[in-house]
């Protein structure tokens, strides 16, 4: 059996999220559809991670084993043929029998996007959350810094989560301006449920003056989901790409 | 009676262009039927000029009389608390009742943009042409200034097109490049029935060494449709901005 890595890119807006569910359609259940159709029989795929309904991917990695060989260059195009265009495969390489794009993953970075004008873009409508206030982004980044680093992130963790080792590390934190458009960008050896979401809540609410820069330690610290902001909508997140060794 | 102008973007994919039809949606009816509910009585609007089933706008105008005063700076926000998030008015303006958004508009800029991504994206898919060919962008802009200036435009008109005067100037034809994006902009002080879209077809073919930069002006000549490109796909195409006296 060949083992077969693939990145992705998808629209997620009109899917429950990147995981298999009953009665609601994923990216999983398309893409493995898809390989059945091409290979002939069923397939599983394995991703590095899970996205919510409406989140995106401009980088999402899975792998799957393949009964036979299509000539690698040639399996983005057969996929593609067949799949929705909100979900495209953007490579696909072959790699050694025990990678798994899971337990593999060394870290992922997402990006966040808001839409600061006075009206939410028609054009980006789907891939950023409109919040029309204005921001002391200089505070942002600066409490931005607070996330560096290994933290215990419970704060930062849907409080639906089950994951006992909240354990996390996080290497970049930043935020950039491109016209109206303002995006966080972060970097991670793993992400906990909700954990972007809720920092990029509460990184607003320091932005408006809710919540104090030199807080962000202090909610770290309290371990307690209660003391951080709100948790942003799914449709401004995007997976943007996943490291392995 | 009050004269108001508006300025609108909207996302076309959904709608079966800017005018009024029947059996279909238009952004006219879902904007006249918004207006009812705003002012409580029929309100008719005058656009610049139509859009295509599929074609997108950041800048249309159109211009209604109102029955009654509301503030000028409420206006938008009053409409597109009712509008579908892909129709967003900019901005209102009260103007000279005998204002007309159609005779008084002196000039329009278009934009064409084609992904020449491997795959088309699944963020610009709705609003670019994929064309993932190699195209000779010199050529391209070298070809693109033959349409500069007055010319009899019946080459780049849909053989549709019931209109008698066909001159039309034009003020700037230039392509730009953001990352696997390929933009072009046109201004002109009207478009006929299809020309951006024709123009840009036959612009392509330039690109791709089927027609020489230098064929543009006989092709132009030439009056005839049969000698010019084919009519790319509306996606691609919005209206940015109207300029008036």
């Amino acid at each position: 059996m060949l083992n077969v890595k693939l990145t992705l890119a998808y629209d997620g807006t009109c899917y429950h999220g990147f995981q298999r569910q009953k009665n609601a359609v994923s990216i999983q259940e398309v893409l493995e559809r898809t390989l059945k159709r091409v290979y002939g029989e069923d397939i599983s795929i394995t991703g590095s991670g899970r996205t919510d309904a409406g989140v995106h991917a401009r980088g999402q990695v899975v792998n799957y084993y393949a009964p036979f060989e299509i000539p690698v260059e040639r399996i983005p195009y057969a996929l593609n043929s067949i799949l929705p265009d909100d979900i495209r495969v953007l490579m696909a390489d072959y790699v050694l029998p025990e990678f798994h794009a899971r337990f593999d993953a060394r870290s992922k970075i997402y990006s966040y996007t808001i839409d600061q004008g006075e009206f939410h873009s028609v054009f980006t409508r789907l891939y950023s959350y409109h919040l029309p206030v204005s921001l002391d982004v200089k505070a942002m980044e600066q409490a931005s810094r607070y996330f560096l680093g290994r933290h215990e992130f419970s704060a930062f963790c849907s409080s639906k989560s089950l994951v006992k080792d909240r354990n996390r590390e996080v290497k970049k934190a930043q935020w950039g301006k491109e016209g109206e458009l303002l995006r966080f960008i972060i970097e991670a050896d793993g992400f906990l449920y909700n954990m972007v979401r809720i920092i990029v809540g509460t990184l607003l609410e320091v932005g408006q003056g809710r919540i104090q820069s030199e807080a962000i330690s202090r909610i770290i610290d309290s371990g307690n989901r209660n003391t951080a902001g709100p948790t942003v909508p799914a449709r401004g997140l995007c997976l943007e790409k996943v490291f392995y060794k």
